[in-house]
């Protein structure tokens, strides 16, 4: 039985467990004046090969909105997909982060906001004056929300449009693993040297427990964040057991092993879907996320043999599979035979 | 060496390391749909001898103020302590997650709201209508911020206060277990039973890594608290770990056995205080807290011995020392040895 | 040289004015506690034919705000047409009194919203629980956003989805005069006898200076409103001449007067058009305002002979043409004259 | 009988109720885009003698909130003395514009914040760092909440001190044109000159129906106000109604002349209040108001007479006095003689 419901649904990867077990004895200061998070300040500063602002908090949700609200006034408007996590899956979070700037969201394929319709969304808001908002972030994800991997030239490309109107580029990275182990882009080459001004770099998703760094490309726009990350409630006393995660994460590349991994099992995956007659590849297949399109009986029946997977309901007829840190070639060769 | 410093720079409970590990294999449903959650709400409803509805998120702040939200509008006014933590020490966390709601503060002895002043503190805001706020929320600490302890008779008069205005009385329990632990009185007898609407009852500062629940006693009034918790950032995908945490923590009474642990301790050393010409008693000792009063160069002194503790600049010459489950005898004697 | 950029445009009635002056004398209490201001809340208890909770206040965007503030939570969700004058005309004022709640915005011809798309709208998102939010109200416009009546049948329509869903009814009624004027159904058949919770009664765009009335006609549900008005800014201290218009503007139904003769204009108008080759009508006419389809040589050739009226993006050629309390016919007939 | 109640329950001056009718005919562009509105303000440039953003709205809330708005972050700290209007009088209004900004209020005498406790309590917050908040802004009223006017030197003094400590300084100046009135300082020497930042600059106190001027002496710090307006329902659509009272109170310097006209009135009050036994001054008098001790019997005997006025409960038996630009010298010696 498979268990493609979501990477949230694993657990934590063994060396992270020891490692917040090995940070739990002693005393330490609290608040994160601590030297295990300052020495995964510098795991980071390292990987993405510059100097960084970062921001360790347990959510990705934290994570995105303590960033929006840093770049982004009350009276500001964030430009980002329709699918995207933080237009769809956040409840109204970026609204109470950022004290209740609009989100606006366009349309593109494979949750990739569309270059065109991007630039005319924010155009026509910033036309508009005090009777909108002040056009301010435009926000991708990558992975996308339907698993696709941006490449550096598409990251250039809306960064130059960020550039061009005066806006920042967020960039949410829960995945962000997974994108930088399907392609040869360095972490540098895929957000600051692309343009983006801010990260949510996930962990929960690839092998973490609770553990995502806020991280700001260009410390100077950071100022306010860590008072945004306290009045949030997303200061850590024990901020030591977010480093420690971190540190193991980021510890001989563990990061990209791990997603290397989940992305290996779901090229075996969409290579089983593939070839079946009862399901087509919708999107996906990138990273660790495949969308697939399949008849209901279709998905009742492998339901029933115990295979776990969601409806997409913005996809016709469509369903997500993703692997995860500590999927087994078994569950997939299991769920192909059975969706065969 | 002594770390008298605060109890969030103790580490995790060897039990609660356990159980978290224990949790971290296998795939379960996330955001709190999983079988640990519903046992430690059980757990919970069996302490508390009531049906209970429990929010679980990784700090205090978020505890606290999630419950505020649901507790108060954003037109409303929250009565504490001018030395509460919701006060002083959550930054501007509770005017955003109650949407700007204010917070009045009056004076009182151990950091108990002076039931007088409360009272006549309510009256002033509610009879200026519209010009003010409307009185909502009396909110208490217990330990109080000074380390005191309320009793169940303490706390029916601010309940009783409470409801003669039509407000709702909260109570910040980040030191709850040592409260419970140094009295004989229930859970229930310190909470609903004395009228308490609404309780964040704390795990990290005794012994747990980030772990606290928001919990509400009449359900009805809890209609709303998990979209606030969602919006703040606080719903952990992998919920099982705050799960796992609270699992280890109420089973057989840890959690009232490490409160016992660091109140024997704080006993200890408020005997050895007491007993020193070169500190005097100001505040606390009821639970893990202990607030005294030293000339600069005596607590300069101590600290260049290596004893870790801080200043506590609201009171005389004051200091504040605190134990937790992890505080040795050791640290004790050798504080006492070289304060005298 | 006609002038149909907006009834915005306008100035004052003289009767209005006149109001105003009488008022400007004398001292009287501040903050609404004057006898001019109960007056007005009695004449429109007479015309709605009911108890209604009243607020005046300078702005439409005040009026619906402060409505919406009361009736949907900070975590609430608000279901309007993407034309509304509240979703796309009002900044982020919506989210700044809600305190962050969302506006989900649906199609559907003559802006008013498709009762289906509503439909499904509100239970997607009422579906994803704290993902998403708690669908809270349901926001219409009478007049619509492009010009068309809803009758007290349409009105009721929209009341039982929202009732069915646990959620409210507000009506915008910036232009209410020009709806309940264009048809032979009662202010109270077309509000509350339909099921509306609460309506912001325009005066300013038809004939008042700086006066809308936000009014509840279920007013236990209006406890909080004064709070958000006052929070808000918008309790005049001298409030008497909020009141002083209104009193004028109800007086002898001179609000109906006016509200008829800006329809009636707007028939000629709508006549006018009808017979030209040069232009062909898009939406409206059932009030005071018309959205008719222009190339852009006609329209700019009209610009150059001084006629004012402004483009309407969101429709194909679309430009609007709107009529006042004092609009000619010589403006209308020039402008005719012009067009063909 | 006289009325002291407020300067709030005076009328509308002649001149500005015919600036408003001469301004009630014709149509002109809305939101501001009009001349009426270009030429106040280069009648307020002239009148402080220097480039100035300004933003009319119609209440004193408002100006003062837009204000802080755009001078504090919602992570900031806004300082100013325990009586001031924006911390008494304006509910969460502060709170609601600046996104959850939080205020710190001091004491001093005449309702003048005192500078070394200002000074502390600014620094006690800046040293706690994300526990509390950013300090951001110093806010001073002139004439104070007591009837107080600040000199230039005193200004210059809370300007240096703000500046100090990287903040600005913020003044309410609800009452400004009685503070200018009362010395021989200018409006430049009074605001800008010292190193104001913004004044909100009343005019519905003395003589308006609904108008305050919200001054920017640095345009740069300005760009977000125009947003914060709009989004809290302040932009009015017939702006000009806004800048007709406007014209008319700065014409021919009647702003001064009226507010010289309360001083003198006040002059009076004083005088005969001070050669009276049954009451003693407490506080104000430098501009239109008056703050006095009387025993309760007396008070009650006054109004029984028909005078109006107001206790002031945070002074010990007081009661405030107000004059206004319609007060007579006959209520002034009957009030005196009944006093006596």
């Amino acid at each position: 039985m498979a268990n493609f419901g979501s990477d949230n649904a694993a657990g934590i990867h063994p060396k992270i467990i020891e490692s917040i077990a090995a940070a739990s004895t002693g005393t330490v200061p609290a608040y994160g004046a601590d030297r295990l998070t300052e020495l995964v300040e510098n795991q980071l500063a390292d990987i993405f090969e510059c100097e960084v602002t970062v921001l360790l908090v347990g959510t990705g949700t934290a994570a995105n909105c303590i960033g929006l609200a840093t770049l982004c006034s009350s009276v500001g408007g964030i430009f980002a997909h329709s699918e995207a996590h933080i237009v769809n899956d956040e409840s109204t979070a970026p609204e109470l982060f950022t004290g209740g700037a609009r989100q606006f969201a366009v349309g593109g394929s494979d949750a990739k906001p569309g270059l065109i319709e991007l630039a005319e969304a924010i155009d026509v808001v910033g036309a508009r004056g005090v009777h909108s908002v002040q056009p301010s972030v435009i926000a991708v994800s990558n992975l996308t929300e339907l698993g696709a991997r941006l490449s550096a030239i598409e990251v250039t490309a809306y960064a130059e449009l960020a550039k061009s109107r005066g806006m920042k580029l967020f960039m949410d990275g829960a995945r962000f693993a997974n994108a930088v182990a399907s392609g040869d882009e360095s972490p540098a080459e895929l957000t600051w040297r692309a343009g983006v001004d801010a990260l949510s770099f996930g962990a929960t998703k690839n092998g973490a427990m609770a553990a995502e760094a806020l991280i700001f490309f260009n410390p100077s726009e950071a100022t306010l964040a860590e008072f945004h990350r306290k009045r949030g409630g997303h200061l850590w006393s024990k901020h030591r057991f977010l480093a420690a995660q971190f540190e193991a994460y980021l510890e001989n590349d563990l990061w990209l092993e791990l997603a290397t991994f989940s992305n290996n099992r779901m090229a075996r995956l969409r290579e089983g879907v593939a070839s079946s007659k009862n399901a087509s590849i919708l999107a996906g297949g990138d990273g660790n996320e495949l969308f697939i399109a399949m008849e209901q009986d279709v998905a009742t029946e492998l339901g029933q043999r115990g295979h776990t997977f969601y409806a997409w309901p913005s996809l016709p007829k469509g369903y997500r599979l993703v692997t995860s840190f500590n999927t087994t070639d078994e569950e997939i060769d299991e769920f192909i035979d059975d969706l065969k």
